[in-house]
């Protein structure tokens, strides 16, 4: 079967970095299927690295490859692994870069602070340091393991290689603690945890966390009554196109119709939100 | 037969929207191509979006699917469309992203405005409102269709599925009137309808609208003498190496040797530009 | 065997430029992979296309065809390539965007000046100038040689075609002189080339050019003393995390921590960039 390997790094496209790791892949796997996630996770931000990663992976199917590259560490001591979890394959620094992807399966740190927390992992998650230089392009560089050791890792991954030839097994991995919205009588606290191409802001706050009820969204000093069900709805307010919906992750958004959000709100991720369950109104 | 699926959105490539497309698809075609024409039309805007498309399908072979998503209205009410015509397929919501398309294949909107108008189709346009969820993405979101409609439909159609499989045929779209260039006298006025990477001024004034005789372009308070052969031509100006040149999807366009002419001419889209047939110069 | 054709130009991709070109590939030879390098290089900045190619085409397979379009005179007598090199194919037009690929095959221009210059080629490499319309598409545009005349052609070679049936052997082409790093004593005088999508800056000085020994570093100003092992190397100074590395490609680069070293420098392409040995430190 065709396998997939798919890309998410913070190189651009600019230059040809991520095009010579597509070479190196199909240098060792020229049948592979190769798809781009995003190169544009900004400069060294793993924590964003990791919530595109936690919002796309799921989408392809099972034995699909996810190579991501966010790597400030790249050279040092730092280890480099490849995962398997729920059917998938994760190639990737250890730094936290999975994180959204372990919470799916039921791994959190245990902690808080900015900083990733050697966390453990078990119950079908299985995860090696890459050590076996056996599977990388030599000479391998100090300052692109991008294209020497996890482009090849994946490639030879995607060829049925077994984790276990890679490298040692390992139980623990950096993970970033991820502070969850608070509940407190009717108010979920929140924030807003990307902003996207078109300006809507994503919150950590899941839909399903809170019930079927009326809700008021406080957002930079502003009310939203209620959630719309789709973009284009008018119903909230009519000199201030400004609505709260369920986004396609799951999560709350908020955005302007037929605007930008981010603009409007004058928002940046970390900006807080709070949805006020408004019983009985 | 390996088919290709091409890709326009205004999605952007900052998010992993467009590479979560692509995982839906090949989790139902593993073997079909994907093509990016582009993911940088300007938010919401479907008429921009037509334009590019208008420019590019042609230059795909027959049976291409050519998967379009410029959807402000995704989750309301509006159609969702796929359209068999020249032997190519597309597969976009019905909001006038077809207009150009369909103007290729004789169907203009009649009447004049800003907004879609509803258009009968025929001669072998074939249309169909894509009502049965049996190939959509469950659950469907309110806010991506994008994912959750329009790729499972494209990645159906790869597979040979037929258009009456998909829902209902219906015999009139939502189309743009296009304000289409007068001639009075020796006189043609259009105007600048897209500006590309370099800077070039894309007009809506066809190279087969007026004969091979000499004509003089204006533009912003500018003439232009003549018609150059290639962006290097000297010949205008050597002060201002200003040109008028027959743009490569058969389009007068307007552009800078080495230079950016929207920035030179501080022009936007809209700009009228008239093209004078200097007889018997 | 599944051939690779790589595309590198300055199209951008906002525009269907790059998509209509594999469509043309794909009309062809629709098995061939198709692997985008870069579409970024700067409007018309031909010696950076041949900088960004010559650091990337050598982490293809051989065979690999690779196409290259940064064409400011397409439409004129520029002649059109097609160039076997080390296995490798390159399709491009004869205006020096070949020149850092040429030159790791040993084929540098004799002279100095910012303009490419006539310069023999041999020794394995050969160049045919494409002058036979079989294996374009037409009509032929005189703005669009990309879509026309490049992706027809690497296309074909892909399928097998040989270098001999595209048009007729030449034993020059355009070179841009290529102004190598001066010695002088124990000082090394080079320059900044490419600033990258980090702000890292890379120079001309390889990193082979001079021994292990201890040096300092020159630019902008400041002293940067030895070199680091990776970008997270905090030896240097605490307060400036700036640091000189090994680049990926060979070159010495300059970098700052987590940070844009162009932006804290505020250098461009050209500034000079000075290796001085330490010796006896």
């Amino acid at each position: 079967m065709t396998r997939i390997i798919t890309l998410s790094t913070d190189f651009g496209t600019e230059d040809p970095y991520v095009g010579v790791m597509k070479g190196v892949i199909l240098g060792i796997n020229p049948g592979v299927r190769l798809v781009d996630l995003t190169h544009s996770v900004g400069a060294q931000q793993v924590l964003e690295g990791s919530f595109l990663l936690g919002t796309a992976f799921s989408y392809f199917t099972e034995g699909t490859i996810h190579l991501a590259v966010v790597d400030p560490g790249v050279g040092s001591s730092r280890r480099a692994l490849a995962v398997e979890a729920g059917g998938y394959y994760f190639v990737a620094p250890d730094n936290g870069l999975l994180t959204h992807v372990l919470a799916e399966f039921g791994h959190m740190a245990r902690g808080s602070g900015d900083r990733p927390i050697l966390t453990d992992i078990g119950n079908g998650v299985r995860a090696f340091s890459l050590t076996n230089p056996d599977y990388w392009l030599h000479p391998v560089s100090s300052t692109f393991h991008g294209r020497d050791v996890f482009s090849p890792i994946a490639a030879h991954l995607s060829l049925g290689i077994g984790l276990e030839e890679l490298g040692e097994e390992v139980s623990s991995l950096l993970v970033f603690p991820l502070e969850r919205p608070g509940r407190e009588g009717g108010t979920i606290s929140g924030r807003v945890i990307h902003i996207d191409h078109f300006g809507n802001l994503v919150t950590d706050i899941r839909i399903g966390d809170f019930p079927d009820e009326p809700v008021d969204v406080l957002i930079a000093g502003r009310v939203i009554h209620g959630l719309s069900s789709f973009y284009a709805d008018a119903g909230v307010s009519d000199d201030v196109p400004l609505l709260a919906i369920a986004g396609s992750t799951g999560y709350l958004d908020i955005a302007v119709r037929n605007g930008n959000a981010a603009r409007f709100l004058r928002v940046t991720p970390g900006a807080p939100v709070q949805v006020v369950v408004s019983r009985g109104r």
